[in-house]
């Protein structure tokens, strides 16, 4: 990344975390812009995303005060495009490869189909524990797992493992902590079926990318469990 | 693309299509083979794709005969997937560029979400003309062009204009024949409105698209307008 790049971003937020862990394990320089998104600054949705979401990285222009937003820089939004615009062209987060190259493509796809849709209805209590979707989504991405220790090409890291990583880390919280708009007990039942044999190959890759030296390095759990105290309220049974 | 590559398909798909154009303007050689998907080949899902979809690409194996795919070919799916699995590394149809690169991306990723899924909504008659969303859609994409001919990127052919051409094609049918399960009329009332000034720009580069090359050797309108005949069944009034 040879010019400016700003990533406007809410630190808690997993789509925002998986840019950062990317920019991170490329060795990218960047600078972060924490977007109050209760109250979004004027100028964020007029120079930066007209529809408001983060992340957004710019990218050249101007080297600027973040909350003065250059025209002359590119405005790239979404989130895995954003992952794909990080990764390009040497990053090493993307192989050469085109076979393993689009194994990494089908697997982002899988993420957002098997973990995070299912999952994130589960938290906000539109899925039900019982309909089974959390669970089989889970069982759909570890049987996609190579030998070895990364999600879609085994002996390398690549944005695909950027991809889930904030994910599971979500998912550890809320079975340790039943936090969520489901009804009482889902979330700690979640984690007594993952802690059977049946899942064990996807909670070592779980273990194993939470302690990723990159994902430490950007993810605090505390504030995480803090946000999600705010933002959820549990219904009683 | 060094290696055999087969492209399973249904030619009147426009999933599939879209697979076609871009190895056609990749001049990429490839078998493609007809699977009838009303009546699947056992081989199909147990030696290609489990779920059973087309379009898929195997690549890479011994040159054998479509019908006895090798264990050793890698096998690729989702269209998308495909798309970019085509265009990489040198088939000029994706920009060096990284941020042309990523506009690429984003249009394709907009053609699914504001042309693809409203249309084909509408065109099963689960979405109404008069909610507005196939033309607010249209209104979308037209918003994105650039100046030029293409739709990413101004002067050069894309995978994003590989990408939403065969929709392209479908809509000039639904305008002109009425078909689909929508009420009758519907298709010719969308068609009149895109005859306005507000859809030149939009109208300008479905034309070009149409008449380009690539596709005009890889689609027969009247094959779709009979296959269309036979899966719409036109709901009376």
């Amino acid at each position: 990344m040879p010019e400016q790049l700003t990533l406007y971003l809410l630190k808690l937020s997993p789509l925002s975390q998986k840019i950062e862990l990317a920019l991170v394990e490329a060795n990218a320089p960047y600078k972060a812009y924490q977007v109050d998104i209760f109250n979004k600054p004027e100028w964020f949705a007029s120079k930066v995303n007209p529809i408001g979401r983060v992340p957004v990285v710019t990218y050249g222009g101007p080297d600027v005060d973040p909350e003065d937003p250059s025209p002359l820089s590119a405005k790239i939004s979404e989130s895995n495009i954003i992952l794909e615009f990080v990764a390009y062209p040497d990053s090493g987060l993307l192989p050469k490869d085109p076979v393993l190259r689009a194994n990494v493509h089908f697997f982002i796809n899988a993420t957002t189909k098997h973990i995070e849709d299912p999952f994130y209805a589960f938290l906000r209590g539109l899925e039900s524990y019982e309909n089974g979707s959390v669970l089989k989504g889970i069982e759909f991405i570890q049987g996609l797992f190579k030998e070895g220790r990364y999600f879609a090409v085994g002996d390398h890291y690549t944005i695909a493992d950027a991809c889930i990583t904030p994910h599971l880390a979500r998912l550890k919280i809320v079975t340790e902590t039943d936090i969520g708009d489901f009804p009482v007990g889902a979330g700690y039942m979640l984690g007594e079926e993952l802690k059977g044999p049946k899942f064990s190959t996807f909670m070592k890759y779980v273990k194993r990318m939470l302690e990723h030296r990159s994902f430490k390095q950007i993810h605090d759990e505390e504030s995480v469990i803090a946000f999600f105290k705010k933002i959820f309220i549990k219904r009683v049974q």
